[in-house]
Parts: C-alpha cells; structure tokens; sequence
C-alpha cells in the first residue's frame, strides 16, 4: 500500500505541529508522498510585498504577482523547509512541484465568468504516475508543492486537495493506494460542536443523504466529495482525520474512512 | 560524457537570454546537470521585503531572514522557472537544492573572525553522486539551486561556482565529466579590454605565473583556482565561457579550457 498524505495550513503554520507531523510521518514504514497546501506565510509575504490578495467567491486569484509569490512560498520556502525537516528525521524526502520531472501537467482555467489567473487544472492523464513511483523505488518520499506546470513555460497555481486526489488515482491504476486529508479535526462530525462525535465510515452511496441532511456542510463537502471520486476511481479508501494522529488513522483507530 | 553547466546572473537576470540559453542547453544531446546561482531578483525581492543585505569583504552575510529569501528565490522562484522553461523546450528537468533526495550534505560555515551566517560548506564526499547518476539515468535533467541542507533540518546557502565544482568533482569519480563555467565574456582575456584576447587553454601548470603576471586577475582568480582544483580531481576539462555559446564551448571552439 502506498499512502498519499495531505497537509494543510493548520499544520504548516504552526511549526511545533508541523515538526510533530514530519516525525510521525517520516517513520511511517511505507512507501509514502507528502502533499503540501500554502499556508498564512505566503499571505504575510504577500502583505510585505504589497501583493494584494484577490478573492471571487472564497477563492483567490492569481494574478502575475501572486503566482511569482507562491513559486516562491510553495515551490521553495514551505516545501524546501519540510524537506530538509524530513532528512533530519532520516526520510529521505525530494520536493516536486508539477514542473519537475513533468509530473504533473495541467492547462490555466478556462476564463468563463471568472478569471482565475494562473489557476491550473491537471490534465486527464497529468498526473505521471510511474515517475513518481520511480521515485519511491529509488527510496525516495516525494513532498509535492501545489504548483503545476503548462508545458509552455508557465508555473500553475494548484489546489491542494485536488492534487493529492489526482495523484492517488493515477497511483490507483498500478499500485494500491490509500489517501489521507489531514485537517483540524479528528474527522467528520455528527455535530459540529462535539469533538467527539467523529463519523466512523462514510459510503460513498451515503454522500447525498449526509449534505442533505446537514451533517456534511460547508468546506466539507468538496472535500468529501472529491474523496468519493477518489474512492469511485480506484483509490482503496479515502480517510479525513487529525494530521497529527497519522499512525492512528492509518491503523483505523482514528479519522472518518470513506469507502 | 556528462556535461555540469553553471550560469550565474548574468544569464539570469536577462529574460530574453535566459531563454535563449536554455533553448540550447534543453537540446543538448547529452546527459547534463544545470546549476544556477541567485541574481538581482533575490535582491530586488530583499529589497521590497526590507531584507537589508549585509556583506563583509564582497561576500553576503546570510541572516536568518537573508536565508528565508535565497530559500524563497533560488530554490522556489528562479529554479522552478527553469525548470517550466526546460519542459517547454522538451527537456525533462528536475529542480533539487541539496536538501532533495540528500544530494549535498553541507555545514554551516564555522565562525572565526567572520560569521559568515547561513552560509554551507559541503563536506567531503557530501554530494551524492550516485543518486544524480540515477536522476540522469531515468532521463531527468538536475537543475539546482545554490542551496544545501545540514542534516539537522536547516537549509543553507551555498555558492553555486562551488557546487558546480563539488558535483563534477564527485561525478568524476564514477563518469567522465566536464565542467562548464558560464559567464558573460567569451573566456579568460589576455587583455580585459579586448574581448577577442580569449586565452585559448590555461594548463594547471600555468596558474600561478598567470596571477603573477596579472592576466588572471580578481573574480577571476577563485573561478580559475576552482578550476584547477577540479581538474586535478579528475574532471576531465573544466571551460569558462560564454554562456550563449554553448555548443561552441562544447566542440571546443569557444572559451578558455583549463586542463
């Protein structure tokens, strides 16, 4: 089995949690890719550069100026530092972006009526699944940067999640593979107000029925959602939890397993 | 034969050249390594952070805050722009710092009279050799960036003429190499106000008339001592030239060769 690990801001951005996350997950004894989201640092560089953040709809765009900012934050500061974190704790961990290696290729969104900037849609079959587990066979973790690349010269900004989504079902054609979205929580709630009330398993016949009713709301539903058409592509399971809970999620102590 | 190339700012702060060198340097039909150095960039983007760039005797003190900048540019910014630029151009580029895959093992510079900061010497046998034979090996080319690690979770920022010469040093070992010191005159000039003077080959032998007669003079001199030392650590040639002539160095035609 080959884990597909997503990280996000809350982790990234608090360098005790991140340093408690790249241990357990550096002694993970499997083979294993990091994916990395951005995180507060790119907005506060941002600010110091007088880079205005541009947001239709909760989602930011990127201009010029912001896709130089996250080639920078993404490509080389939060992903050369993780990086070098995880050689300390002696996994030997290489940082990709989708340029590198052509590992994942993707086309700039379409301008329907919004212009997403340098926003990056990876291709069908971007995603070059036997490099990556060329990698793996050399020893090697790769540690991906939601960057993408057009093939023309042009670095793509790259969502996160979707990445680590494409990446496990391009895995899934050759290889078992399990995915894991790390996030605050220890999962999805019953009710968002106990902590406790973490949903074990999710069906991916059950998704419709859980936003209808409620219980999956908000940021959670093109989580979940993509974590079904990961499931319904071939992905073994797809499991939202604690990031800093990693060994539990995978023995499936922990975290809400979709499958 | 595999072919070490380096260019510094020159090339890099110039879009136009940029291009232009890496439609040659992409068609090689060679195994090749790129290693670029910094440029202005990473001091206009200092500058626009209030980064203030100190130096001692020519030589950039890298701070921790220096060090955030060079790990931002070199390693996210310029490398991955390379890196987009040589997949455009069909060539299958990878971007490493040191810290990727372990490939150059550094210390932090010890501090006598000057505290040098984030500044990296590589250690003896540091480079990881045989990991950059396997990256050629799977037909990807190493593009990296002025950057090493320390094993204990720090990036560090090395000089880029050095690493040049410390993986050619290592390749050679295992592989003919050749070293190919790009810059922005034709080669090493009798005299430096006639740009047509280029001293066609410089024996090891010749090194120290050629300083004590000031034909070797200034930046040049630590180029030409890097040189030398390479070549007497069984690089098979080592050439200073014009970085836009790049075939024209290789078949021999262009440039100051040192053996």
């Amino acid at each position: 089995m080959i884990y597909v690990i997503k990280i996000g801001g809350n982790i990234i951005d608090d360098t005790d949690k991140l340093q408690k996350f790249l241990e357990e997950f550096g002694a993970l004894p499997y083979k294993k890719i990091l994916i990395h989201g951005g995180g507060k640092i790119a907005t506060s560089i941002g600010d110091r550069l007088n880079i205005e953040a541009k947001y239709i709809d909760g989602r930011r765009i990127t201009d010029e100026q912001t896709l130089e900012l996250v080639t920078m934050v993404y490509g080389g500061l939060i992903n050369k530092n993780i990086v070098a974190q995880l050689q300390k704790n002696k996994c030997n961990a290489i940082g990709l972006t989708g340029a590198d290696a052509n590992i994942m290729l993707a086309k700039k969104r379409e301008v329907k009526e919004v212009d997403y900037g340098f926003a990056g849609d990876i291709n069908n079959d971007g995603v070059d699944s036997k490099k990556i587990l060329q990698f793996l066979e050399l020893g090697l973790t790769p540690v991906i940067a939601p960057l993408t690349h057009d093939d023309n010269g042009i670095m793509l900004n790259t969502n996160a999640d979707t990445i680590a989504q494409e990446i496990a079902k391009a895995i899934a054609k050759i290889n078992s593979v399990s995915l894991i979205y790390g996030f605050e929580k220890a999962g999805v709630l019953k009710d968002k107000d106990d902590a406790e009330s973490v949903i074990k398993n999710i069906s991916i016949t059950d998704f419709d029925r859980l936003v209808a009713d409620g219980i999956i709301i908000e940021g959670m539903i093109p989580k979940i959602s993509n974590a079904c058409n990961a499931v319904k592509s071939g992905v073994s399971s797809v499991t939202i939890g604690n990031a800093l809970q990693l060994n539990d999620i995978i023995s499936g102590k922990s975290g809400t397993i979709i499958k």
